[in-house]
């Protein structure tokens, strides 16, 4: 036999970028998927669930961030004797595998289409803090009609989503704006060359940064930066750069203040007016269901998307303060985007396929909830039934057996039982609220020991002598009233 | 500018061997999945999500399937300079990626560690008929014991989880065997070369098709098979033989004599003696908690899985009939399955760590309810408001708010509302309940029309003209009463 090589231990890691979910930090999300779907599912939408892996060829570069438009997917060459196999590769989002779908069941699905999708995507790009190359989204969309009353919905059903999974009315807010606006703006301003109408885009990205003289000076010659720098201008004159800075000032006091002030941003452009109606529409009809500014407003500074999307853009922000890693104080920001998009479909057809959808990005807004105390991060483990006598392992399992028919999460200790001090240790990491104890004299007598393990920890922390003395954390009881003492003590009555 | 070459069209189609999922059959799925969390987390199981990319080398090469040792993944190098990138894979499994967590985070984790996983496992293999690339499992898992009541306790989990999803009692059986049996019985006749094991597992396997009588020829010499063609035998002697066969056909009247007759065939292997002991502890324990056979069993022709674990065996298998492609009636089958594992951990660590879990098969579960019409294989669409007039609508969406509100799943038509007939078309298309339909007189006289979709379909099916006299399918109400009688039609009371 020759002399097998021995091998080095592979490494125990996740690959770059990647991580792992444990206990709470899955059911919340589920959860959270649940009340997302329910909310979809009652304004009509299908679901929608196709694998994770495409062909390249179908997935196409539609990837919606203007500042990555490389950004890689992971992909790989199907196996195959001449080497001419298919490249297949993971999606990036939901909207690619959306309009594969639509293009190859067209003729199956109802008109228009509603659906939505829920699940992981993937991104080849390089990982950094609390940025991962597996991801959630959460899509909602709406294909084959050009109705504004699509958009609409899309903006209404975003904001009953977000209250649906407890971010309060006034915690968030939805923004609209329109991507045809700019263009009209871009057309009166005389911006018709298409890398310098990016350019343009690119600079007004800056205004929450930079502010309106920023942007003015961005949109000109240039501007010296804090760091000393000088960071050359996009060279509109004055004239030019004058509607784009109208167009991002536009906000006003009410959305028929904005609109009126886009109206004159947008000066004689056709494509413009077109954009402003498409916003007045919108805010018609949502306002008639009683969405009002104080959930749904027109916001001109809305950017992100604009280079992607070819109508109305839409964008949620939490609005509440959360603290950033050095304490200070900052808008959580955005946890959901969409608008409308048309040209997903005619790569596969020929054919204009009018579409809009919203994708909320499930991780932050959890993130979101916990950050501000919404959710806890750690659930209550289960009841722990300790081992006293290994013999009577069929009397713990029976136990735990009763405890599960009354809907009490519950399990045996399963390590060797020997040091039951480390029965405890486990039932502790287990974050488990009680114990169960029983050897053999409680067998005899037909008792059971319970050790409250909520109350302990709240002792152990800040008791005086006279409240523990008062309400021990650990007593007997006959073995027939197990079921009722456990469910007392977890509903906080113990 | 150079000319620019024109791109043909990509393929709408999905990758071989993937397919979609559409509006019931991911709800359905969804929903399972929720039902079977709920058991594994009753019995103090922790969720666990990996992502679904591992290194080559995490993963290893674990399938449990012993017919394909070979059987592919998914796998690129990562893009990297020196073209020296990980190599990284699609997880295959959830065991795989469980080993890797449970080496990776084993300071952290509870000892003994309990966790579920739930999601879709990729297969790099060739695709057939109902046999697709990308498919869901539902694991539960309990790493760092080696205590048999480990064991009883995924039998047990398993039993409820089937009756959680709606296999009712006598639907299903859970059959239990061990390889340190086996082990023992090959001791016994003599079979120690390695090579001869695997040949003699992979012919017991065979006992469902050829019989005791074709097991006994495969092990010997060989067997003509039913073609004419002649198969060469393992080369046992009869009194090698006999031992296997013994073990093959042990099944006895219940639990008791199994075991006892598992007992005389393993002879004096301790391996074997130990084995049988196993099943034994495994037997009592669930007998004490009234899992009898009719919900699991030992059975000693459970061969499936054998070959990958190192002592017991579990497999659900559901005992109803359903009809095949060609319409004869044959049983459905295995639905799940696991066992006792103790080398994946070590390959990283160097310790052995005994584990042991259950993987169920949730699209063959989904399949065999649907085979026996437990669930339907489509779901009622939402109510549908139609548009009669363009300009109202915001009435139509305050139309469905309002039943939203009431829980009552609703939409307003957003295609083109020129052609009636094409709404009422789309809502039948949708499966929608109800049409609701309003146009200048409706809304003048504040009424509002509703057409029973369900109604109307049973009347054009099978009704006689007094049946449709005295209940119309459409009919005219105040409009304030819209909600409370879409509500009855879809309770059953219109």
């Amino acid at each position: 036999m020759a002399k097998v090589k021995k091998q080095p231990r592979p490494k125990a890691e996740t690959p770059k970028g990647f991580r792992d979910y444990f206990g709470a930090e899955v059911t919340q999300r589920t959860e959270m998927l649940r009340q997302i779907a329910e909310v979809y599912h009652l304004y009509g939408f299908d679901a929608l669930e196709t694998s994770a892996v495409e062909t390249v060829e179908a997935l196409g570069k539609f990837l919606p961030d203007v500042d990555r438009p490389n950004e890689g997917v992971f992909a790989w060459q199907e196996a195959d004797e001449d080497d001419k196999g298919d490249w297949l590769a993971l999606r990036y989002d939901m909207t690619a595998p959306l309009a594969r779908v639509y293009a190859q069941h067209r003729n199956d699905l109802p008109t228009p289409y509603r659906r939505y999708a829920m699940g992981p995507v993937w991104r080849n790009e390089k990982p950094g803090p609390g940025r991962f190359r597996q991801f959630y989204q959460c899509d909602a969309d709406t294909v084959g009609t050009a109705s504004m009353a699509a958009d609409a919905e899309i903006c209404a059903l975003l904001a009953d989503t977000l209250e649906a999974v407890g971010i309060a009315r006034g915690d968030y807010v939805v923004r609209i704006n329109n991507r045809k606006v700019l263009n009209g703006v871009l057309e009166t301003a005389g911006v018709s060359d298409e890398s310098q109408a990016a350019d343009v885009l690119r600079t007004i990205d800056k205004f929450d940064k930079v502010g309106e003289s920023g942007v003015r000076e961005l949109l000109g010659k240039g501007r010296l930066d804090a760091s000393g720098a000088y960071i050359d201008g996009v060279g509109l004159g004055d004239d030019q750069a004058a509607p784009v800075l109208a167009f991002l000032t536009a906000k006003g006091a009410d959305n028929g203040e904005t609109l009126d002030r886009l109206s004159a941003a947008v000066g004689g452009s056709a494509m413009g007016a077109e954009g402003v109606d498409e916003l007045r529409q919108i805010a018609d009809l949502l306002s008639a269901q009683g969405y009002g500014p104080d959930r749904i407003v027109i916001d001109p500074s809305v950017v992100r998307g604009l280079g992607y999307y070819t109508g109305p853009v839409y964008e949620a922000e939490l609005t509440f303060d959360i603290l950033d890693e050095k304490g200070r104080k900052r808008q959580f920001g955005s946890v959901a985007g969409g608008g409308r998009y048309d040209g997903l479909v005619k790569r596969f057809t020929g054919q204009d396929v009018p579409a809009t959808g919203v994708s909320i990005g499930v991780d932050r807004l959890l993130a979101a909830l916990r950050e501000k105390g919404r959710i806890s991060a750690t659930a209550q483990g289960p009841v722990v039934v300790t081992v006293m006598d290994r013999a009577r392992m069929a009397d713990y399992q029976a136990m735990v057996a009763e405890l599960r028919q009354a809907g009490i999460r519950a399990e045996v200790y399963l390590g060797n039982p020997k040091n039951f001090g480390n029965q405890l240790k486990y039932a502790d990491r287990r974050n488990s609220p009680v114990a169960v104890i029983a050897g053999g004299d409680e067998f005899d007598a037909g008792k059971v020991q319970i050790k409250d393990l909520i109350l302990g920890a709240q002792i152990a922390e800040n008791a005086t002598l006279e409240e523990w003395k008062e309400r021990p954390s650990q007593f007997e009881m006959p073995r027939a009233e197990l079921v009722a003492k456990v469910r007392a003590i977890l509903d906080g009555q113990g």
